[in-house]
C-alpha cells in the first residue's frame, strides 16, 4: 500500500519526465495522484519541494530500476558500461524516441536551480558515474595504467546524454548510435584483449 | 540600423538564453526590445514564431560568432575540433559555469516540440556536426581507413553537449575537462602522428 505522500511524488515524478518541471502544475500532481490538494500542501508546502523529493526518489531508482536491469546477465565489467547504455537505447525505442534522461532534462531546463535542486542534480549525476566507475576500476588490469575510471565514467555519462538529446531531436537512434560505437572503439582500443592476439 | 523585427529576435534569443523559453514571456521580449506589443503580434502571431525565428536566427551565428572566432588562429583540422571545444569552456568559465548551449537546452526544455520547431533544432545539430566533420574529413588521411568523419562529429557534440550540461550543474569544469581530455585521448589514438615516432 502506497502512503499519499508517494502517490504525489510518483504522479510529480511522472509528469515532470513527460512534459517539464515548468509545464506541471500542482493541480496536476493532485489529480493524478487522486489526493487531496490540502494533503499536497501539507506534505510540499512548495513546487520545489516536491521537485526535491523527486530528486531524492531518483536517487533511490537509479540501482533497482536501471542499473540491475541492464547488468542482470552481463558479468564482463566493460560490458556493463554497454549494457547500461543499451537500456538507454532501449528507452529510446520504446518511447518512439521520446525518452530524455529525466536528470539532464531538468539540469538544462532550470537555468539557474536553487542550491537543494542544483545539490541534488549532481547527487544524481554522481551516482551514474559511480556506477560506471565501478566498471572501469573492476576492469583496470585491462586499461592503461593512467586510466582514471572516473574520469571514463564522467566521458560515458557525456555520452548517454548528448547521445539523448539528440536522438529525441533526430527522431532517430543514428546519433545516439555514433556516439556509442565512437565511445565502444575508443574502449577497445583502451583495453588489452582478455585473451591472446591483437586485434 | 537594426529593424524592429531583428530587436525581437534577438530580445527573445537572449531571454530564452538566459531563462529558457517557457519562462519567456512575450511582455519581456517586447520590453527588451523596446518596441510595441503591436510589431511583436505582427511580425510573430505567436510564441512558437518568435522561437521559429530565434532557431532560424542560430543557424546564421553559428560560423560567425562560434567556428570562426574558434579557428581563427588554428590550421591543423584536428586542432580545430579542440579549439571549438575550448570555446566552448571559454563561455563557461566567462559565465561562472551558467553557459548553456541553447540548441541544448531548448532540445531538453521541450518535450515534444512541434515539427517546425524540431526541424529547426536538428538543422542547428547538423550544421554544428557538418562543422566539426570537416575537421576530421580533412584529416582523413591521419585516420584510420574505417573511420567516419560524421560519426566522430557526432561524438564531439554529444561530448560538448554532455560537457556543457554536467559543467552548468557541477558548477566546476572538471566533468566538462574529464569528457575532453577523453575525447582527446580517443582522437590521439585514432590518429597517426604528423611527423615520425610513436607516442
Amino acid at each position: 500500500m502506497t502512503t499519499t505522500r508517494e502517490r504525489l511524488v510518483e504522479s510529480a515524478r511522472q509528469l515532470i519526465a513527460e512534459q517539464g518541471y515548468g509545464p506541471t502544475t500542482v493541480a496536476q500532481v493532485v489529480k493524478r495522484a487522486d489526493a487531496h490538494p490540502g494533503s499536497l500542501y501539507h506534505a510540499f508546502p512548495t513546487k520545489q519541494d516536491l521537485l526535491v523529493a523527486v530528486l531524492e526518489n531518483y536517487l533511490t531508482r537509479l540501482r533497482p530500476q536501471i542499473v540491475g536491469p541492464a547488468w542482470q546477465d552481463v558479468d564482463d565489467p566493460i560490458e556493463r558500461v554497454f549494457a547500461l547504455l543499451g537500456l538507454y537505447r532501449k528507452l529510446l525505442v520504446q518511447s518512439d524516441h521520446l525518452f530524455g534522461c529525466p536528470i539532464g532534462s531538468i539540469a538544462l531546463e532550470l537555468h539557474d536551480p536553487d542550491p537543494p535542486v542544483r545539490a541534488l542534480l549532481v547527487r544524481n549525476f554522481d551516482q551514474w558515474i559511480g556506477a560506471v566507475e565501478e566498471c572501469f576500476a573492476a576492469a583496470v588490469d585491462r586499461l592503461p595504467a593512467d586510466a582514471d575510471p572516473k574520469k571514463l565514467a564522467t566521458f560515458v555519462l557525456t555520452t548517454m546524454e548528448g547521445g539523448v538529446m539528440l536522438a529525441r531531436s533526430y527522431r532517430s537512434l543514428d546519433a545516439f548510435d555514433a556516439a556509442v560505437a565512437s565511445l565502444r572503439d575508443y574502449i577497445a582500443r583502451l583495453t588489452t584483449p582478455r585473451t591472446g592476439g591483437t586485434r
